[in-house]
């Protein structure tokens, strides 16, 4: 016999060796209401304040938050004052940067709601008082790369992550752009909210248009999402290249970019299929500008830009000089635009971007790098997170990343910023080691690492004006005088974590 | 003082408070290979075997394939057979699905070398064979809502993925289409490899075009990927439409196509923004052709369509008729093309498609489906697995899961192939419990669930033939008679997962 009652016996059999129960079709109710209703009754959707208490948050844990809208961003505050107002104590944010817009934070850590965070970058009144001390944790400080690392193998465990999106289905498909005519932001690429999104153990989507599933293509996915909340706006897209990202008119970034864009042309890189990256900073984003003329007289197309993608990349692929974009993250709206626009736009996540840990991450197939800085030293390290003042006022970025992957690394950092020098013996804090910046490029000269003979051969050959990277510190020296020690304190206020987990450095208090 | 040496102790401090070490420079080397050549030598390059023995895979374990390439795949015996010449014994293999082209696997599991198999399907001689007895364990049947599910929360744990591409750079970013000159196969979405990529310990790509990096857009991350191998071929795209999927001119397949429409348009969910997906089978794939007509006419226009994408999908795609295509698994070559080339054509895991667990996943705002049976009964459960003569021929694919999560789900069969009726007493076997399945659309007539009686109202006021279930198993007794037993015997040749996990049924070996 084989009906379904004789064969009950051997499914329950079956069910005991593979530790299951049997099926039960009692259990079974379908639900007739049309789709487009349905999805409106999503449980996902909440309250901010309903999806904290059900994200199951509690005192001590880890929050995070991204920063593609920059100096724009509405998400953190929002959030973080809601986590106060709840009254939530000890919290550990971590952001993938933080700027000037998030001084309310300042209170928060002195009520105590905030007692630890971790994130690339601090600017403004936070930073500020961060570096006098306001904090008993010292910040813990990463790269781009090495925050997605750390997400991905667990030393950066989240709790509950809060990822602001220009669009989200009720489900959690969410993308830093919207299609619908109620748009009111855009960030373009989610590429640092990735991680986030993959690996945290509770995760809300906040968004200003809420639209109908399903929002595809999407870039969070619905699958790793938990609670999706509707906000009044979620950043001031206007802001996304406020900052380090502003493009210049500065006649010396002018200058470096120009000097920049030679060097690369003549580093022997400058190559049919190579690849580009620029950091911020007004010099090092102008010096594609320049590099453009080279590229169309050569008939050098490149296979792909890196990064921050910004207006002047979208403008070399849209005319066909790089063939192909992977956007970590849109310097500006244009970029954010194009993201959504050109097919061969593609978001990557941080770890995709740049992970030390993974042989496949972009940066390892990056030929070219242009980065900015605060200061360089005699030994070629970099610092672009602590000012000479001893206060933070930056980023560490992806700067560490592409400039240890990279064939070619160059720094674009004018000898002299009013009576500041960028070539000093040695750099207040270390950011990227000087094993791996290959190129200083200043208004004086242009230094190249010991390390790198064949490409100093290659740029004295094309008769730039190459100097010893001494030369430049005594340059800046005889014009400016020695420099005082700073008044540094003995209280560790942050951490610089190397990409690869190990603590590159360290950053005491400034008491002036 | 601040030079590094006089933060070392303190920079030792925080190494030991966090449990990290101090950064060592003395690793840090650049390399200045230019990229496009250093990617060639990219430690994920491999010979078959070398990936293999590299994987760590070793006897016992479960390996995993994908079957987008359906009838045309080549990469399951290419690499059973290459486990077999290397000596492998007592492996599970578990695939999204198995078809006729898989016969090799008769002889790896008489020698030792398969001994466990999952799958969502089963067709020709291996299926035959299996249905006999040849293996001692049952065959683990899953749909592929529930293989998701199960790999994703370790039910189904993987060790190594073999996962076929049309195109990988030497990173892994693969896709299931190539866009280079050399392409030499296309399979569209890679849907249903993407757990496998996601969770399985050891992923491997196969492919038969190796682009340079970046190869994007992309389906699968090179983050995903330990090892991409280059073949010959992968899979022949000209078979991806056999076998289930082939467009009908099967007249009474057109009639049955029709009549599904008639009932689309007049169920109550032919409303502008609807969802629909079509399963395999001649009749449920052309239904879609004549609502096009009524869609023209009534000015509806749907939000999207689900599943396995079709020729006839794209063109109301493209056309403007379904805003977005959400594609699992691309049916024919015009359906995987369009994903390439179109944006609103997105591709989607097995998990974003059916997963029971996920509140989130598109068959929950599916509207309305078409599906298939081999037979039906009359409490409305159906059997799309087992023959009528007891043998394997079929799949459960995504039939259990859309029927379930789906406003409405349409079953269309002939109530006669031949001598074999397709409404009987009781299903051979239980694939869709009747709970979840709406209609019963025969060329004798439509059979409402009385579960469902406000469908039946609307479809009785739209003047279609509605009758019975108990009347069409009559109908088909009094032609054909009654069916003798099949002779089965008493071991389980296989066992029926329900999406949720749970034991729905036993398949017992036929002795005929």
């Amino acid at each position: 016999m084989n009906s379904y009652n004789d064969r009950k016996s051997q499914i329950e059999a079956q069910a005991i060796r593979l530790g299951k129960t049997v099926y039960n079709d009692s259990k079974a109710v379908k639900n007739p209401t049309p789709r487009l209703e349905l999805q409106k009754e999503s449980s996902k959707l909440a309250t901010l304040e309903d999806a904290i208490r059900k994200s199951g948050l509690s005192d001590g844990m880890t929050i995070s938050f991204h920063h593609h809208f920059r100096g724009g961003d509405k998400v953190v505050n929002m959030v973080v004052d809601k986590l106060a107002e709840m009254g939530f104590k000890n919290l550990h944010l971590a952001a993938s940067s933080l700027s000037d817009v998030h001084a309310p934070l300042i209170e928060h850590i002195r009520n105590g709601v905030i007692t630890k965070i971790s994130t690339s970058g601090l600017r403004g009144e936070l930073a500020k008082e961060i570096s006098h001390g306001l904090m008993d944790e010292p910040v813990i400080f990463r790269s781009h790369g090495g925050r997605g690392s750390a997400i991905a193998n667990g030393d950066l465990h989240i709790d509950v992550a809060f990822l602001g999106a220009p669009s989200s289905d009720p489900l959690g498909n969410a993308t830093g752009y919207s299609r619908s005519e109620n748009a009111k932001s855009i960030c373009g690429s989610l590429g640092y909210a990735l991680p986030d999104a993959r690996y945290a153990d509770k995760v809300v989507i906040i968004t200003d248009d809420l639209v109908p599933y399903p929002n595809t293509p999407n870039s969070i996915s619905e699958r790793d999402v938990d609670f999706v909340v509707e906000a009044e706006s979620v950043g001031d897209s206007s802001k996304i290249s406020s900052g380090a990202i502003r493009d210049t008119k500065n006649p010396r970034d002018i200058l470096l970019a120009r000097q920049a864009a030679k060097v690369i042309e003549n580093s022997g890189y400058f190559k049919p299929g190579f690849s580009i990256q620029t950091g911020s900073g007004g010099a090092s984003l102008a010096a594609v500008k320049y590099l453009r003329d080279s590229m169309v007289k050569n008939n050098i197309v490149a296979d792909f830009a890196l990064g921050g993608i910004t207006a002047h990349m979208v403008k070399l692929h849209e005319e066909g000089l790089i063939k192909r974009l992977i956007d970590v993250q849109s310097f500006d709206k244009v970029a954010a635009e194009s993201l959504r626009r050109n097919p061969m736009h593609k978001e990557v996540s941080a770890n995709e971007y740049a992970s030390a840990d993974e042989p496949g991450s972009a940066v390892h197939y990056l030929d070219i790098v242009i980065l900015s800085a605060l200061e360089t030293d005699v030994n070629f390290n970099v610092n672009v997170l602590v000012g000479s003042d001893g206060i933070i006022r930056g980023a560490i970025g992806g700067h560490p990343d592409t400039a240890a992957d990279s064939a070619l690394s160059i720094i674009v950092c004018p000898l002299l910023r009013g009576r500041i020098p960028c070539v000093v013996d040695e750099v207040t804090t270390l950011i990227t080691p000087g094993s791996s910046v290959d190129v200083i490029v200043t208004e004086y000269g242009i230094a190249v690492n010991p390390r790198r003979p064949e490409i100093k051969e290659r740029l004295e050959a094309a008769g730039l004006n190459i100097v010893d990277i001494t030369w430049l510190r005594d340059k800046a020296r005889s014009i400016i005088g020695e420099a005082s020690a700073l008044p540094f304190g003995n209280k560790t206020v942050g951490v610089v974590m190397n990409r690869d987990g190990s603590v590159l450095d360290v950053i005491k208090n400034i008491e002036s």
